[in-house]
């Protein structure tokens, strides 16, 4: 399924090649997230239109709306959102924890109520399985406990070991349900919050059931951003190298560069979508905040550098002018210009490992990317 | 500058082209409204993929926000909105009267609150005139006064009066501003409420000045919508044969298919954006409440005899399921349905005309239509 195709000399970066029942995707790669089946204003045309090779959608959104009953009535999530090359899903874990109202959490699984109806709903390892088979994801996530940062290191290990308990089980259920000959990879996701010995022993733990890949989770959820790489440090060297690499809700363009670095294949984050929705466009040289007074009559694009549609056509003074007066289609431009850069940003990291480049590529990012996320501080995105 | 190609023999439908500096538009057209500067969610390529040939965009909105300061600095409105077809500009002078706070109307111009920031304005025909020149507008619209509904015998009749004044002053200032070879055309608006002897009184003074075309005002303002038709009847045929004939405002699918068998030639109306924000497509049958719950499981798209790409790639069950999440991208999908629909719709108006079936087109497309404002009824949109 995976194809480690290159290790890089200079750094740890990783060129590959997942194979999926939906085509392959080249690593490393960034999945645009559509967390309810579209991604935030782009059609399933704009995303093939600059080659988005995979989405990320989320199991606890769409189990919760449409539902699995109208899904499956249509054939899936692909045949649902039209969309017919790759998807991951989440594990819906971790929006149990951070949207739904918690009601009780056991080994046997997670009593929680709807954030859209106060429906009590509940959640088990089998049941997100089999919620994941009902979408078709290509590669599902199984229900994992997210442990919140700060978090004390009895609840950090008590979140491991379900962690790893709820694994074993998703696992089991996997090879119970799962059809013969139908491509859907499960993967399995890292806790032990900031604590190095707990990580290693997630780690330890899961590679011991065999996953298709590998997860790292419980990260960007407050903690401060060095302590976020340390975890890459702990964990990918326990990791095996024909399995993918996947740094969960990471990040921004400057800590993808750095991630790949460190030998990450796979990333997602709704960074593109979110801070379109305020009004701020990413060029290579940092964020530029569309919205701002200052680009009133700067007939510029809003990437002087960037070869996507929008910057091919639409002035920021044009685009922060829709922004002002409530138009959607501001919205559409800045989050079109996003996902692109993401998605080119990966093209051009890919290109860069092939070519042994990687290691001059870094430097010419870093030297030009202004970063938000210094040393110390904390990505509260 | 307008060539009417051919008369219908059955009915008083019109085929022309209208030559702008920015291209030909064939008529009878249908004009989306872009108030802002954009279609609603929609982009130009978005608008282009169906050969829309011109739109409308709102003077009074512009001149507040992005103000003509910026779009004069871009080079004009075409420039500003990457946008190199005809557009047609209003006056402003419905805005002034139903969105901002009157301040004072006097025979000089009138004094108005923007609705922004409250700020005080004054429009004057001649600013008009000059705002639209800035604009760089095909098609500039003078300053009128609307007269609501009801209205009493002795305000509509001044407000014909201030009509034809301002149209006079509208014209001058035309003459004295426009630069020699530039071809930007100006209308005239017939103006009379409910008054068949005022609006021929309109129509007679306005076709006295000369006009490039000339609009019928001041309807579908709530009066009901056999009364909005008879204005046709008393002012068409007052018009000169050789000018093109403009129903502002209207209207629904079926209000202009009848409109034109009138001999209407152009036609604009929020009716497809704004419904489309409601959720609701327009199809031949009539108008489809994509939100409505007995389209959950529905895995048709929009409208089955629709050929616009997104009736071609994406279900009814997958556009309310994005509707009911608040994702953009149903709002986006309809909209660009009902803005296709509307465009197509008059292109086979035209090839009817054409080939000399309109009146059997008509008499099709009302058999399938379900009407949604019969007789007596007021179009409350």
């Amino acid at each position: 399924m995976f194809q480690l195709i290159k290790q890089d000399k200079s750094t740890k970066a990783r060129l590959g090649r997942l194979t999926t029942a939906h085509g392959a995707v080249d690593s490393p790669f960034f999945m645009p997230v559509g967390t309810n089946g579209a991604v935030r204003s782009l059609s399933a045309e704009n995303l093939l239109e600059f080659d988005t090779q995979i989405v990320l959608s989320n199991t606890y959104h769409l189990f919760l709306r449409p539902g699995l009953d109208v899904i499956g009535a249509a054939g899936g999530l692909h045949k649902f959102m039209s969309w017919d090359r790759p998807i991951l899903t989440d594990s819906g874990g971790y929006q149990v924890f951070s949207l739904a109202r918690l009601r009780k959490l056991t080994d046997e699984g997670v009593e929680f109520q709807s954030h859209h109806d106060g429906s009590t709903q509940f959640f088990t390892p089998e049941k997100v399985v089999d919620t994941q088979k009902i979408l078709g994801s290509d590669i599902m996530m199984p229900l994992d406990e997210c442990a919140p940062y700060p978090c004390d290191r009895s609840q950090a290990e008590r979140s491991v070991l379900r962690t790893t308990l709820w694994a074993r089980r998703s696992k089991k259920q996997y090879h119970a349900v799962l059809d013969r000959g139908r491509m859907q990879y499960l993967f399995g996701i890292v806790q032990g919050a900031t604590y190095p010995d707990l990580r290693e022993r997630s780690a330890r733990e899961l590679v011991g059931l065999d996953f298709d890949g590998y997860a790292i989770g419980g990260v960007s959820v407050g903690e401060p951003v060095p302590l976020m790489f340390e975890t890459l440090d702990w964990v990918l060297p326990l990791l095996p190298e024909d399995k993918p690499r996947y740094f969960m809700g990471i990040g921004l363009p400057d800590q993808i560069v750095k991630a790949v670095g460190e030998g990450v294949d796979m990333f997602d984050t709704c960074v593109p979508t979110r801070y379109a929705r305020h009004g701020s466009a990413f060029t290579r040289q940092g964020r530029v905040v569309v919205r701002n007074a200052q680009y009133i009559k700067d007939f510029g694009p809003l990437d002087d550098q960037c070869a996507c549609r929008v910057c091919a056509k639409y002035t920021r003074s044009y685009i922060r002018h829709l922004f002002n007066s409530n138009e959607i289609l501001g919205l559409k431009l800045i989050t079109y210009h996003n996902v692109f850069f993401y998605v080119n940003l990966m093209k051009e990291i890919r290109a860069a490992i092939q070519g042994n480049t990687f290691d001059q590529f870094q430097k010419e990012f870093f030297g030009a990317y202004k970063s938000e996320f210094a040393a110390g501080e904390s990505l509260a995105i």
